[in-house]
């Protein structure tokens, strides 16, 4: 008998080679199906909601296994986060629908981008956000960004060597919020820190990153705020702006139909 | 003609081994030293007003030293920042009164300890807390702390090779708060977080992160509250609790009379 175990969890990406295992480098991946077969003894194949790239953070992914074993899913959750390094938690362990696909079964996800808009980053604060020191205009940013929601072919802002069938993606909603200080456990940092977060159906390889490095553009002035639309129409890579840092990037949630 | 420049600086002390200058190890007097001879030519010797342990963090650090060249603070701040790793950040630099003494010009000094109480702690904060996952009472410590306010000798709270000449230290404010979360930048983190801060005219070695470790064993119910009154007044290093990690610990502020 088969069981699906279902995990939430969450990773500091900046020591990981991403999500997904490869032939070098520490994936999240890769050490969650080390340390599972620790457990139980069983080669499993850990499948993402989002396969995150190279230092890229998750605030919650969400992922699932099959295993034969009987035990209790708190019982995985207990154990592995006993074996696993403090940078990778499981917040959550259920077994669930064998047919629960946690990346095509997914409504949306949600990827945030942090921005420290300033001249010094606080220290705490640098691995988790892009360095950015010329002013942005949030105005620029915010008109550009009305383009990108609803259902586009999304070329121009794809990675290469992306796997992904068709270009077309839907984006829900891009929301662009600067705030003059950032809270950092019982520290408040003052600076100009913009957050950048786009929900979508799904992701293109770099879709996320190619958005933000294309809107940092905009706001800094070498582009204009119109020329996202015909970014969007000339679906070429070339023509969007570079691929903002992985460091600032982060998943942050992950909607299912019945998945509370 | 010499000129006093005075520094605020934060570091996040995880990869440096302390303030203080050692034969190996990088350290932040160190790496500040090799920074400052880089853009002045000058051999200087920089003096903090608190000397961190390995891995304790500093919010607001306090520094001096003296240059005979003409470069404006402005312009040393930049350069320093340009020069120095991103976990070292200058925040401020101005030219002070020869006399300013960042250590024994200083009225205060603050630490606060950051205790994650919990089973497991989120991936961004584990670096910067002590993990105790028996609940601590609020009560136990609270009443612990508060025979340590006042001028004492705290023999019982010295870490081994102190320099200080005497064991005597006011202690004005020790201040225990709980939360049921914590904020990381645009998150927020359940879970219980107590702060311990300590406000004192100055600070034996370890004197902090040993009453810390006192505190938690009370909190956890191995020594009675009464017991840090007996402690102190024993005067010796064994009867009280063990060192509580460096990575917990962050100077949070100095006090001088005159400097805002």
């Amino acid at each position: 008998m088969v069981r699906r175990i279902r995990l939430r969890l969450q990773y500091d990406g900046s020591e990981y080679n991403g999500w997904q295992s490869q032939p070098t480098g520490a994936t999240i991946q890769g050490v969650l199906q080390d340390r599972i077969f620790k457990i139980t003894g069983e080669r499993v194949k850990v499948a993402g909601a989002g396969r995150t790239d190279a230092g890229v953070h998750a605030i919650e992914q969400v992922a699932a296994f099959d295993m034969r074993g009987g035990l209790p899913a708190g019982a995985i959750k207990k154990a592995l986060n006993a074996l696993l390094p403090l940078d990778i938690r499981i917040t959550d362990a259920d077994e669930t629908d064998p047919a629960f696909n946690p990346r095509y079964g997914a409504r949306s996800k949600r990827y945030s981008y942090l921005l420290a808009n300033m001249s010094d980053v606080p220290v705490f604060i640098h691995k988790y956000a892009w360095h950015v020191r010329v002013h942005l205009s949030m105005d620029c940013m915010n008109a550009a960004s009305e383009c990108l929601t609803g259902f586009h072919d999304f070329s121009s802002f794809r990675g290469a060597g992306c796997g992904a069938k068709k270009p077309f993606r839907t984006i829900y909603r891009v929301e662009i919020k600067d705030t003059a200080e950032a809270d950092f456990l019982f520290v408040k940092f003052s600076g100009r820190f913009i957050r950048i977060s786009i929900e979508a159906d799904a992701f293109l390889r770099h879709m996320a990153r190619n958005i933000v490095g294309t809107l940092v553009e905009i706001g800094r002035g070498r582009m204009q705020p119109e020329g996202m639309k015909e970014i969007l129409r000339l679906r070429n890579r070339r023509f969007a702006g570079p691929t903002a840092p992985a460091c600032g990037l982060f998943l942050e949630k992950i909607s299912y139909p019945s998945f509370k």
